[in-house]
């Protein structure tokens, strides 16, 4: 009798953690149940295709994870993750109209699937499901989950225009760049995890705390994407290596190694950068050879590192008992890691 | 004593209502004062630019108006009433880049004056500003204002890709016609009186009875600016007369007509509609004519009439007393009148 009480009050606390992987299958299994079956449908099926076309479901099953280490059920929080998804996926498909993108997960994107027009409408739809979606959760929660949410999305957007800007900008600073990059992808990241703790009935400190955790993993994890495109493994990293050396693109690496001091290579680079033609892996080798003789890996590594660790910090001081943030930090941890 | 008091309890029930142009003042003070002024400011100047504009401010007078005649303190309808505006602009907005529109209001409009991903990008901004002015509001009642507004919108955009569908489509039907107009238009209509209702704490028996007055004013409305591209006096209806002729779009009129039974004159208006070379006047006066000799000019008038008739009498249902509804009934006769 005393045993099973033990057991019974260890069991929602310890056992019940959500592993990103069980979160994985909960957003699968339900993301592709959402009734998007309306018409017209012109309207809804490039909206159930983006959707379908799968990718790791970071933000929701961060999400997730975050409410599963403060409260065992996860009614309030599943389907605000699930707005959440919607909502990344309504600004890649935005995204992909603005940066003329033929590709996304390896499939045609939706501007060119169907046409521009779907494209934006499209999206608009989506932003509105993200919407609502994220309203179906506990009603005395929604003021704060809305308030966190709407100013997430309006500085995505802004991330999104200096994004934009970048691209057309001469110079640019590193600084400039991480709050580019805080914007555009961290604040999301962020949000996920106190829109989890919210739900989860955290205290204000710890969802502060959550947020800025995951402010400053974003920011890592960027850095890392920026990385992985020019030294990590082809087969691993999925996508093309160099690619971004390929399209000029301004990335941490590239605006670092344009302020580095080596006048030299750095004027040795913006030859490359002005260059019309060239052989692509010409051009992708000797660029990294110029980021390396610069050290651009290792100041890129130790950055994503800082953020990293920064961000496990916050983490750290998040005032529930170690063993019940197992889960999520090894899931972090292993992202961190990663290399592709 | 005894006259203060009763002065005192009359004032708000019968004296506060807002007129039109009260509220049309109330929405364009506040609409200017928005705080858009952050940066990027290539995201932010757009909407400002956007809102400046003006127009009637139809939908966040309603929702004022409305709420007004159930409640006398503003501060909850207020926020939620200028999203309601922020909407209907985004709407424009993006509606302006697929419709591939030159001019609104007599300006260039967004994707023209700078380019089609800043009118993207900022009518994403739009859409989330929208969201946070109706969120700022009692938050008792958020989740229902929410729960209307985010099935509307979503119902904006179903309604918008009708009409895209529409324009493709060979055979109409004026039902689906509408239908779609009741999706593009009269629901967001329907929404902001409903919408004020509930700040206003009306019964849901009253909210439900102001989205049908909503809903049916909003389709006469948009059946009387059919007629008026027609039929209206060029100088009063500050568009060009004729527009709709001159561009084949499917309205009411051109869908009745081309549904009509005289088979002579179906076919005299197929040829204009396939024709490609004429004098601007030439088509617009031979199509009026058929138009008159089918009575599509009558049955227009009727069909909207019928509309109005319709949501005077959801109106006349609504359980306060009729004193109350003066302001906002006169208003609604004085816009079912318009001649412009």
């Amino acid at each position: 009798m005393f045993l099973n009480k033990i057991i019974f009050v260890l069991l929602p606390i310890i056992f019940l953690m959500l592993s990103y992987s069980e979160s994985y299958a909960l957003i699968e299994k339900n993301i592709l149940q959402l009734s998007i079956n309306s018409t017209p449908v012109e309207l809804y099926e490039p909206i159930k295709y983006v959707l379908s076309l799968g990718g790791k479901r970071i933000r929701p099953c961060l999400a997730l994870m975050a409410h599963s280490i403060f409260s065992e059920d996860n009614t309030d929080i599943l389907f605000p993750a699930l707005g959440l998804e919607v909502f990344h996926n309504f600004t890649l498909l935005h995204d992909d109209i603005m940066d003329n993108a033929l590709k996304r997960r390896n499939h045609d994107t939706v501007h060119v699937k169907w046409n521009d027009n779907v494209a934006i409408l499209s999206g608009d739809a989506m932003m509105i499901i993200a919407y609502k979606l994220i309203s179906k959760t506990n009603k005395s929660l929604l003021p704060l989950i809305l308030s966190i949410f709407n100013k997430t999305a309006l500085e995505v957007c802004e991330g999104q225009q200096y994004d934009m800007n970048f691209e057309k900008q001469h110079v640019a600073s590193v600084k400039e760049y991480l709050d580019m990059i805080r914007l555009k992808t961290a604040v999301l990241i962020a949000s996920s995890l106190a829109i989890g703790a919210v739900t989860g009935m955290a205290s204000e400190e710890d969802v502060e705390k959550m947020y800025l955790f995951g402010q400053n993993i974003g920011t890592g994890f960027q850095l890392q994407d920026d990385y992985l495109d020019v030294y990590g493994e082809q087969e691993k990293f999925g996508k093309n290596i160099g690619s971004d050396i390929l399209s000029n693109k301004k990335t941490f690496l590239l605006i670092s190694a344009l302020n580095a001091k080596d006048r030299i290579l750095v004027e040795e680079l913006k030859q490359w950068l002005a260059r019309k033609n060239y052989e692509p892996e010409e051009k992708i080798n000797a660029v990294t050879n110029i980021y390396s003789k610069m050290k651009i890996d290792t100041i890129t590594k130790k950055t994503a590192q800082d953020y990293f660790s920064k961000g496990l910090e916050f983490f750290s001081q998040v005032s529930i008992p170690n063993a019940n943030k197992n889960k999520l930090r090894s899931f972090v941890e292993k992202m961190m890691m990663r290399e592709y």
